[in-house]
């Protein structure tokens, strides 16, 4: 076989996994968005039907072999990047077992409803071994994936963000930390009086609010929909995009910025390179990538004050009793700041403390130093000392989140890189683009949005998240740009 | 391997096929459904990857080995049917190259778009190259299924309706004929003055009412959704069974009877029987006797007086300024006998007549007695002689159904069997249940539906489609119950 005829046959099967790896995907959104509930036994057996499916595809012997039989050399850097993310795949898939994975995908499947039930009678105790055998397997799995070099909760968290240790996401956290803390300290000593929106907004003029904020953002609609869930999230890749949100008819920003924030992510999919789709150089490079850019849609442009300009009388448009006076009452209502229990309704500084929090946690149980007994009493240690309140109650505790009732574990603290380099590229962003401000309190994203693709979506995978993130800022990400941002905005807010 | 052991590894094996058939028919539904327009070229791609892997799966060089490892005498009735139903499909995936099943793929694919094309432009010659090559591709294909005692177009519809023939078709549609062209005589000589509905329905009640009715029909929500698309179908098994149905505003009836036929569809699929489940014993037992659960429910009962009684103050009460007096009217509207150009639009006389000119076109077609270049002509001229009326475009003749550009030949005749079987059960349904006229007019269908489920949907597969029929109504079926029914209801309606 040629080194050619190889690389062929190597992106002949890419372009399988990626179409079957996208059938999954639609399963999950339809699953959320569509599925009539008796669906839900067969739903169980679909996925896991394509997910060994998947499992076989990504285990293929002739890997290595067309691996073998390609001379790097003669590839370009888009080459390069396919051989080196073909390896990474083939590698991670063929060092779990495949019973194991099965077994965690059982476990998870059904943790999820454990979970669930638990969470909504307040029990922490009816989780905690379905919790144990989930941490027990992906411990197992974790030590399977292991590099020489990594820890297990390494192996973890370089799934989702590539080339990311647990010692250096634990630097940059702690420096992050110290700026956080500082911020939120001075915040706490001004008793500033922040407008509370009240009043009931129809579910109907929401979600049109939504979708033409989902276009002012560039959301191509002929490449996507939008529709309601209960835990908001994104689906789908390039021409196929889908979004969904949430309507809380007492809360309407709940469902725009659910919307931004999703619309984040989609730009991300619909902007990556037409010339590279099907490739795996051609994907995104990385959920912490991912997260940069809903956060830096939802928070550095959507929560700011030129785009409240912008929000304000759209929202009076939409909503006829709408009940703040002012485009700067909206900007400070939507950037209070309170030590809340919830991650997803935090504001912009406590939000890392939420993340940092539960890295520490599981970074411990992952390793073995905390076990799920302990886990309950942790976390409420761990949010008083951090957030000054004790926890009420555990749906506001450690039953708050879904993630590790489904395995995920070296996620979290993706959320929180991030938020990291939404600093670092709106930095680089207002540098690059003078307008900025005003195209934000136009209403007209598109220049940013443009920046955005060419300066993240386009390049795609072709090099590792954090060097993706250092061509488009000019060194290597920090925390800085996003503290410096913070005490800005909150200095000004809070009269600091 | 012992027979037990062999037996379950196939069961197993077939609870995957059917499992990823399921995801590839979710796959379909969301491109009518719900796919957003730019989707569909990573659509193609994906359904690609499913028929393949599903390819893989239903050839497996396993199926024979345990087929043959197992003793047919140890199994029951339900075991049986299984052991018959993989070695039927596996003969056939097996029968059908792997290239040749790619390619009719891949030009079916093709050909929606330019078939559509050319109706939309009223131009057959844009089509006909394509109509060609999906022709010789189809008849090399049934000459590769065809077993010694079938013609590769009794192969064709074999697929549709096991054990069915050109010859056993062509006899039955003839008898049919004649009873059918007879009443049409009849009625022809009679200027019977018919109601026509005018006037503008919402969208929303009409929506509103095709909801209501499909409960009626005894379709379950929890087991299903209904949505809008452009050609309306039925899709899903089970416990996610989706109806789609479309809206015409000046046509409320349009919708309703959509809705109506497909949720005989969908009663079907929901209610196979539960211990059956993921066998190929437990499925529906062919086209043809799906398509009379969905007539029966459309026609037999829909359309029937009875119906009409209970259906006139559903309109009034969901349309204001409904503009039919009464539920006489009403009956008599919705059952108009008229020459038109469209099978999906004939009563319930010319519909039977619309299917016999497409068998017999398209029978012709693949044993090679008509060319493809040749099929217009021979189109216009059956339609004049059987409907006496010229074809006045395109649109309303040889290119008004989609079936041959997706490569379906053999698949039309189960239409009219269809009809055969629901005129079949329909009488033995009002022998069964001497409160039927009672039940409909009320619109109390739970009893029909329940002699439905369990004469025809409980025992899915067991038997073959014709079995199936025979033992729910006491005989081999013939046509004779229903040109029964449609004198008797044509004669009153008609004062023949």
């Amino acid at each position: 076989m040629t080194s050619q005829d190889a690389y062929t046959a190597l992106l002949d099967h890419a372009r399988q996994i990626e179409a079957l790896g996208q059938v999954a995907g639609l399963l999950s959104w339809d699953q959320e968005a569509m599925m009539p509930p008796n669906g839900a036994e067969a739903r169980a057996e679909q996925a896991g039907a394509m997910s060994s499916v998947l499992h076989a595809k990504r285990t293929d012997l002739r890997i290595p072999e067309w691996i073998a039989a390609i001379d790097a050399n003669s590839l370009d850097s888009a080459g390069r990047a396919n051989l080196r993310l073909m390896q990474r795949n083939y590698d991670r898939a063929t060092r779990t077992p495949a019973d194991l994975a099965t077994e965690i995908a059982r476990k998870t499947a059904r943790g999820h409803g454990v979970w669930a039930d638990a969470r909504a009678r307040g029990d922490v105790s009816t989780f905690l071994p379905t919790l144990s055998e989930i941490v027990e397997l992906v411990r197992e799995q974790a030590v399977c994936l292991a590099t020489d070099e990594q820890s297990a909760y390494d192996a973890l968290v370089d799934i989702y963000e590539p080339g990311a240790t647990a010692d250096s996401i634990a630097a940059i956290f702690a420096r992050l930390r110290t700026g956080l803390v500082d911020l939120r300290g001075r915040i706490a000593e001004k008793a500033v009086d922040v407008p509370v929106l009240t009043g009931t907004y129809p579910a109907e003029a929401q979600r049109a609010l939504a979708n033409k904020l989902a276009e002012v953002f560039e959301y191509d609609l002929k490449a996507g929909r939008i529709d309601l869930v209960v835990h908001p999230f994104c689906s789908g890749t390039r021409g196929d995009v889908r979004i969904t949100t949430r309507v809380d008819e007492g809360d309407p920003f709940n469902c725009l910025y659910s919307t931004v924030h999703e619309t984040g992510h989609a730009i991300y999919e619909q902007g990556l390179d037409p010339a590279l789709a099907w490739q795996p150089a051609g994907g995104h490079a990385s959920m912490g990538v991912h997260e940069s850019q809903s956060r830096l849609c939802e928070n550095q442009i959507g929560r700011s004050q030129a785009f409240c300009t912008y929000l304000f009388p759209q929202m009076q448009a939409h909503f006829s009793d709408f009940a703040l006076g002012s485009a700067d009452d909206l900007y400070r209502a939507i950037n209070r700041v309170h030590e809340g229990y919830i991650r997803t309704e935090a504001d912009e500084i406590h939000y890392n403390l939420h993340i940092m929090l539960r890295f520490e946690l599981e970074r411990a149980l992952i390793c073995g130093d905390l076990q799920v007994v302990d886990l309950e009493n942790e976390w409420n240690a761990r949010f008083e000392a951090d957030f000054g309140r004790a926890v009420d109650h555990p749906e506001n505790g450690v039953l708050q989140d879904v993630h590790w009732s489904a395995g995920l574990f070296g996620y979290f603290p993706t959320y929180a890189l991030g938020n990291i380099y939404a600093g670092e590229l709106f930095a680089a962003m207002q540098n690059a683009l003078p307008d900025l401000q005003d195209d934000i309190r136009d209403g007209k994203l598109r220049e940013p949005v443009e920046w955005l693709r060419a300066n993240i979506h386009r390049p795609g995978s072709l090099e590792s998240p954090s060097d993706t993130i250092a061509r488009a800022c000019g060194h290597k990400p920090t925390e800085a740009p996003l503290l410096d941002y913070l005490n800005l905005k909150f200095g000004a807010l809070y009269d600091l």
